[in-house]
């Protein structure tokens, strides 16, 4: 940011005084002091978004009430918002993102980029076409050891890479009910055509894609729903076959009663492995054929330093979650402040097209398992 | 034993001086002094074995050059073997099981019991037929903790069961070449038509329907061979459907380069959830919904005595695999003196039907994997 | 904040670019967007200093070349800062504190807060006369595990504390040698009379009594100097006597050879004890008496409420230790602007008196070793 | 044994029916048939001894009402026990192993060796001079993870040994109450001068010399009661000096309510360190300077043979610790057979010395908590 000058200036759709993850988007962008939120449109409620803005001492005139205000003020400003995040549910990604990009804004949107692949592929072609910069905010890909274990597999660490094993399955009160709090992540209207493959399953495929270096061709599904009352699919149980004859499976739950977390990575090769736990981020387990396992510690002896740059703190004091988030969010403002100051370059945060690839995985898991199992083609049709 | 009194006479066949498993066997046969061994045909190479007999202390007499000469000599005895176990390569496990049980002896009958399904139902029928009794050693089986997660799943402690989820996966040098030390357990002739399922897929086969209570119903299947040269699958990737509605997957490899060991069993209800791993064996996390996770300890605080009963030393003093294996020869022991008594009783030993299931799980993945993924039955016809 | 309007103002002396724990300040600082970075003397050589304010967005004339020039312009602002962060070498922290207590400021200063207890003591007694407020960062007291371990036993969740086990043992490269850089940190000069017990030792001992709720009385200690050349201690045994009889040890060193960190403590009562290690600080283990283990998760089920509002994001998703450092700036902007709109009110930051208790213990552990471990109180005298 | 061409005769004084530790000398003597067990003074309770005894196969005749009677009776026999061990309270291992020494028997005591440091070195000087084969069941010795240690830091795997951290902590519902069943483990009349440190403590003690290779030269201690009631220590924490500047710490407890067990060992070199749990025995923590961590995996890759000949299974399938029992057992059986045939050679069991040692570190550590911590010496005088 040193040639900008200035922190990004940031707007916010959703994130309102009631949203889950909306707290860790503002956590994840002031940890580097890149950006200064200075609009929002935060909640569906629109008075309870202007208070809301008040207590993040947003100015009232850039508390707008819905996005399309948001959009039509910000760029009649001398100083508009150069990125907005759009932190909504997931039926409104993609015409927010749309609006977004087509208004010249950079934006940061959750996962999954939008319900539909149709509506997924657009919004690639459209980044490209206006050369737009967009973000899919696949967090966990921030981990400095999941990058750690991606240099160390790029350079050959566990020779070629033969099993890729991932998880996400969780069971809290939340995930295994439908009663209480309304909860819109299992219901079609607004959480799309699924639920935990949607809302988790897509971290899970992006990892596997993004630390094996290997796109997934094709799954062979199972998925079930267990919660009695729920429309959509709350687990999946899917076997993956991968570039150069490597093959897999991922299990991903919302009905595991009782654990908390359970994202799991582990990649096995001709010669070793790895295994990344999301509960142990700072640690990433390596095997080794003939050898004796190592540990390894983040920003430890030997980290590569395109790794060692998104670490924070001393080795062996732990980062989290934020930091991962925080690592999304700046390596996309170096993105964004590179266009603006026309020197861009290339930055390590999932973009469009990774956005497409989960909306792909997630159509290509649930026709698989109409289908009663059929190996399913999970790459995006040209 | 106490209304025995005396301990059971046994016979090894197989399990000689460069046999990998024999140890196991002799060290959990002798734990409890319930087996005193006193005939054996350790080796094929008939002068090594009896040379070996003579280092085990078994009388020159009785150190036989073929498993026939043994079962000749031993019936025309006034002090026979009451027990013998059978620790050869796969293929020879149906003949000899198959004489033995024929002669009248007990049997103990390493896995897979047979490396066809009619050679495993043979056995069931010649065992029920002449009131026999065989043990297939699913040495996991007898570890306390396992019991302990099986009795509590019994008595409800996760509710009903939704979520089957086993692990198998190594890949030391041994099990990642061919070359070397000819290794029998990847050639067809002598394993049989698997390799790593055989092996090691039978135990977490064993240990899923074991510990969870559910028949296995279908499996969809992804089998590969990743070392080159070899005949036989060494990684398979397993989808399952258990009774009443239960799911779950299998991951058995081979070829997890430089994994050690890797049985992990992790079960889910609508409750709660428990998660062993072989490698610390003496505890149990107990996943609970709405609550905090618990570590249980081995023989710990309300263990139920039939677990207890599983355990050797003291709380936190770890036990191991020669102690879950001992448990499988105690309880088999406890049976064929109850049988020599007159006083007959249930003991928890794998018997020949859960041989006979590992051999139709074996026959059911490859037939999946065969035809791309469809679901074939896993359960014995009739 | 929401009375006051505005994030506080603040600024910071030393934490410049060659600063190791000067980023962490700023991280923390940044989180919860309480504290704005407005000032700054960053840095002994000024030019250094100014050049990396400009990074930080700090305004140019507000860019100091001295703390003492910095206390002299804020006082004739308008707008002054609010809170002064002091992130310098041992030996100023003393007369920056005194000077930035005297003219009004807030102050959060590195441990330890002073070289002597003279000075220690001076401070403490100007903070009360001057009604003014200081913090003193012993941020592994803001983990959130941390919190709710000293909430557990201050509810009686251990029964009477018995036992106090604290250890804070790592050796890095950095640690285990004199050369190289040169590190302030080993030498008695700027480092005053110790290197480990001052840098990390203080935190063990800060810790220890924050979460047993038990005064430290008495210490017999043997403290050693392992690495050649080096002219304070690296290595301390220490023997510790407790309020109400309970008694404990601690172990703190730089060379721990390899271990990267080493922060552990572990309090046992009557009825049971709890474990938190700072590697994996998102769990704290809890022993029971007559029942199983328990593995608390960070803003789990039942968490306190005092302790879950220092939690920022959802169960299982790591927090580290900027979020544990944030937590103690957060509680102290919390104090700041109360005081500033007129609402004070009690707030769970370390304050001068700690710092005081930490300067108390190190020369308590230095006099014990000196005299052969005899036992020398570690209670500030009145 | 292959030269005595039988087992070894093997006795056993006290581990009746109800001794807790008993059945872990007879599941350790079983493990690799080396002993038979063919005679018992079994219980001070005759009449219950006897009946235990048939219940183990010993012959009538040879179940002994005292241990006189079995050393007279047994003495004057064709076929004599060779070895016996004594499982009965502290107070008796004194007079019966003198006796047994002075009768020509070898001997397995069970710690401590005596009550007092006379008795201690009677034996010592006994055994020596009757050129008679006494261990002392330091059985965790017998885990090859220790044994590993041991040889690495031999080899200098982690250079000068500077640090020596052991502790042995536990809190179970038996040990910390003086009330159900009578436990002559906290009395003075049977136990000797101590409770927690020669139940627990001289094993920790032990090992910390065994694996670091380092004498114990001086202690400062403080001990402590917590039970009500009780007349013997149940608490201690104590520093320690070692050979060639080595220093470190033990923490021995009866009272860490709710722990299990409570065995680690952590020993830091110059350039490196080791960490072993007992509750986790199979594994290895490597530490090392400006490297990674290794986990190192009993038997593994690279094991010296002279550890890995205490392993009896595959690497990656548990040991435990009859297993580690077990490899003192056998150790001092290839001893006496040795002795026997006539071709003695050294075998790694702990003697008598090392018994001695264990009462010399007992007595070092009241003395010196009676003195408020003045440092005493932990070695026998000559």
């Amino acid at each position: 940011m040193r040639k900008l000058g200035r922190p990004l200036r940031w707007g916010l759709i959703g994130g309102g005084a009631t949203s889950r993850i909306g707290p860790t988007h503002r956590y994840a962008a002031r940890l580097d002091g890149k950006y200064a939120l200075v609009a929002g449109a935060l909640d569906v409620d629109a008075p309870r978004g202007r208070a809301f803005a008040r207590d993040l001492f947003i100015q009232p005139e850039r508390a707008y009430d819905s996005y399309e205000d948001l959009i039509a003020a910000e760029r009649g400003r001398a100083d508009p918002v150069d990125v907005v995040s759009v932190v909504t549910p997931n039926d409104s990604h993609f015409p927010i993102s749309k609006a977004l990009i087509e208004a010249g804004f950079a934006v940061i949107c959750e996962k999954p980029l939008a319900n539909t692949i149709e509506h997924a592929r657009t919004l690639v072609e459209q980044v490209e076409r206006r050369r737009g910069l967009l973000a899919v905010n696949y967090g966990y890909s921030g981990y400095p050891m999941v990058r750690q274990a991606r240099a160390m597999i790029t350079a050959g660490a566990i020779g070629k890479v033969q099993l890729v094993q991932a998880e996400f399955a969780l069971g809290s009160v939340g995930s295994m009910s439908e009663d209480g709090t309304a909860n819109w992540r299992t219901k079609p209207d607004i959480a799309g055509p699924s639920a935990v493959l949607g809302m988790i399953g897509t971290h899970a495929a992006h990892l596997a894609s993004y630390v094996s270096g290997l796109k997934l061709l094709e799954v062979s599904a199972d998925t079930q729903t267990f919660v009695p009352g729920r429309q959509l699919e709350d687990n999946a149980q899917i076997l993956c076959r991968y570039e150069n004859g490597a093959r897999g499976s991922m299990w991903i739950s919302y009905v595991a009663a009782g654990a908390w977390h359970g994202l799991r990575l582990r990649i096995f090769g001709e010669t070793g492995g790895i295994e990344w736990v999301q509960e142990q981020p700072n640690e990433l387990l390596v095997h080794r054929l003939g050898k004796e396992r190592q540990i390894l510690t983040r920003n430890g002896i030997g980290t590569p330093s395109e790794v060692s740059s998104a670490s924070r703190v001393a080795p062996a004091h732990p980062e989290g979650f934020i930091e991962a988030v925080g690592n999304v969010y700046s390596d996309f403002a170096d993105a964004v402040a590179a266009k603006l100051t026309g020197t861009p370059a290339t930055y390590p945060y999932p973009d469009a097209m990774d956005g497409l690839l989960g909306v792909n995985f997630i159509d290509a898991v649930l026709e698989s398992s109409r289908a009663n199992g059929r190996w399913i083609s999970a790459e995006p049709s040209v």
